[in-house]
């Protein structure tokens, strides 16, 4: 921890923004970027904030994202969009995305968009909690190269394809945002890095059997779905359905490329304004909460939580303290 | 296996028929339940086909169910409606419910119809299987009463909460339908009476530890969720959205009865047509599935299936050589 030191938000936003305009982006795309950015950063999801800049900036090098493409509009029925993100940033494209699916819940009820060739959106809660707080539902996923094997197969063939599910929440939300896999390979890199097992099986051995091992699971690359052949099931149908809606490119298409790029999304939005019980969904909310918090702990000390519970937390205390970032990575961001 | 015998579909359909028309359905609605029943049988789910019926029966005689109930439309705003179900039988609600979802979506783009005071839907895929017949994708949830703890909780606050994703294929569909439990109580009863350890953890025991036997998790009832913390949190979600969208009961509230009734469904329908690519989708799909099963397999006798692949050839033999049915369970259904 004496490897990091503390970063204001808005010093790191407005580090990420002059990097993006070197990159080529305009002002305006550049500060909503870095603002995306330094906000995981704030929220505590470093993996998705600051610790994953570089990378981002590599790709605009490489010419994998065009840092000053527009979506483009290909098909609009009704409460259904189709767009081509035109490999734009992934989420600036995510989040125009986002208020667009909410835009058309207003208009309609529920709003559907879908984006072809579009590019990673980084963090999935990104835009749970963007919809959420203007008073929608959210329903929201991607496909991704293929970095998961089917149940009963040893080669990955399937993406994590993150997913999303958010809820307005006493002016903040409640959030989900999980891959199918049971761990990411950046998590089982942590637990291999500080010699650890994981907390639970995590993949298969070369021998076939579940470990929690990262070491082992790193070697044969047979991540976990989480519930075993459900989760391999549900990340199918993720891929056909993000690829089926946007037209764009499958994960076995994805794959065939060197990087991963030119993904397919999909984002939806429920208007609870329209809903005949509006007035009383705050309390249905709290009273379920309540309810699951009042669970019997198995340990008296760690309290029950709701998805995206601690993220006010740590966003009040990286506010106050700034944001913690490894010494030499903030060196080597100051230097793009 | 020789405790079995034969039945029919179309024997089946009518002893059922002739049973709910004795409980009080109308002819109209005896047939249709009926027949629900009997195909859930013959595409070889037994759990929630033949095995069921006599205590649906059994809900509709001690009023939880109403056989006639008509669901009334509640709140109609455009691409979303949310409809009362007024305890009406549970399968005729739900795939009334997804007609209207595919109208909508056929109108719209997208359509949802969220209902409030339904009943059980039985087999959740039968609805994917009706949407994804008419060329629609589909998505549905339903609420439940409490049978799963929360991640670190030692008692049943969430539900089990299926949930259904399906899209056409090949003129059948794929259709992933499944629960937030790794393990039904059924399934783990049913191994608990061969006398056998379940395939993989599917609870823990009274110690707080992992375990696949089923003697000690039907003790505990301490069910395992889906990707540990991440179904817990995504039942939780799925349980908020189908209150919230409905303005009916949560789990929590469909738990303080002494029987699960009136519970909370999600119908989501996407209408393929009204996508600009809608010509070149059945290739899309068949390119992935080809992908999938092209996988290297971990043994090469266990073929790499996608969800809902096997009930075709389960309709097709049991279609030729009738349904197996307990005898002794038909003897008992013979004589409601």
């Amino acid at each position: 921890m004496d490897q990091n030191i503390r970063i204001p938000v808005e010093r790191m936003k407005s580090e990420f923004t002059r990097i993006l305009k070197k990159t080529g982006s305009s002002d305006l795309k550049a500060e909503k970027c870095a603002d995306i950015f330094a906000i995981n950063s704030l929220e505590g999801v470093y993996s998705h904030g600051v610790n994953r800049f570089p990378r981002f900036v590599m790709n605009i090098r490489e010419g994998f994202i065009v840092p000053d493409a527009e979506p483009a509009l290909v098909n609009g029925t009704g409460s259904m969009e189709q767009w081509n993100g035109n490999l734009g940033p992934g989420p600036l494209n995510a989040s125009f995305a986002t208020g667009r699916a909410t835009e058309l819940a207003e208009k309609y009820g529920i709003g559907l968009v879908a984006m072809a060739n579009t590019n990673h959106w980084i963090r999935g809660g990104t835009y749970g909690w963007q919809a959420a707080r203007k008073g929608f539902i959210f329903i929201g996923w991607t496909n991704t190269e293929a970095n998961m094997p089917a149940w009963g197969a040893v080669d990955a063939r399937l993406g994590n394809n993150p997913f999303v599910v958010a809820v307005p929440f006493e002016r903040e939300a409640i959030v989900l945002d999980f891959a199918m896999t049971q761990f990411s390979y950046g998590k089982m890199e942590t637990y291999k890095r500080e010699g650890r097992k994981l907390p639970f099986p995590g993949g298969f051995n070369a021998e076939g059997e579940l470990t929690d091992d990262p070491v082992e699971i790193l070697n044969t690359r047979r991540t976990l779905p989480i519930g075993n052949w459900k989760g391999s099931g549900f990340s199918l149908l993720l891929d056909i359905l993000a690829t089926v809606i946007s037209g764009g490119l499958s994960t076995h298409e994805i794959t065939k490329r060197r990087v991963e790029y030119g993904v397919s999304q999909v984002f939806i939005a429920i208007c609870l304004k329209r809903l005949h019980n509006f007035s009383s969904i705050e309390n249905t909310v709290i009273r379920i909460i309540n309810d699951l918090k009042s669970s019997n702990r198995e340990n008296k000390n760690t309290a029950i939580r709701y998805p995206g519970e601690n993220i006010v937390k740590i966003r009040n205390q990286n506010l106050a303290s700034g944001i913690p970032v490894n010494k030499e990575l903030w060196k080597e961001i100051e230097a793009l």
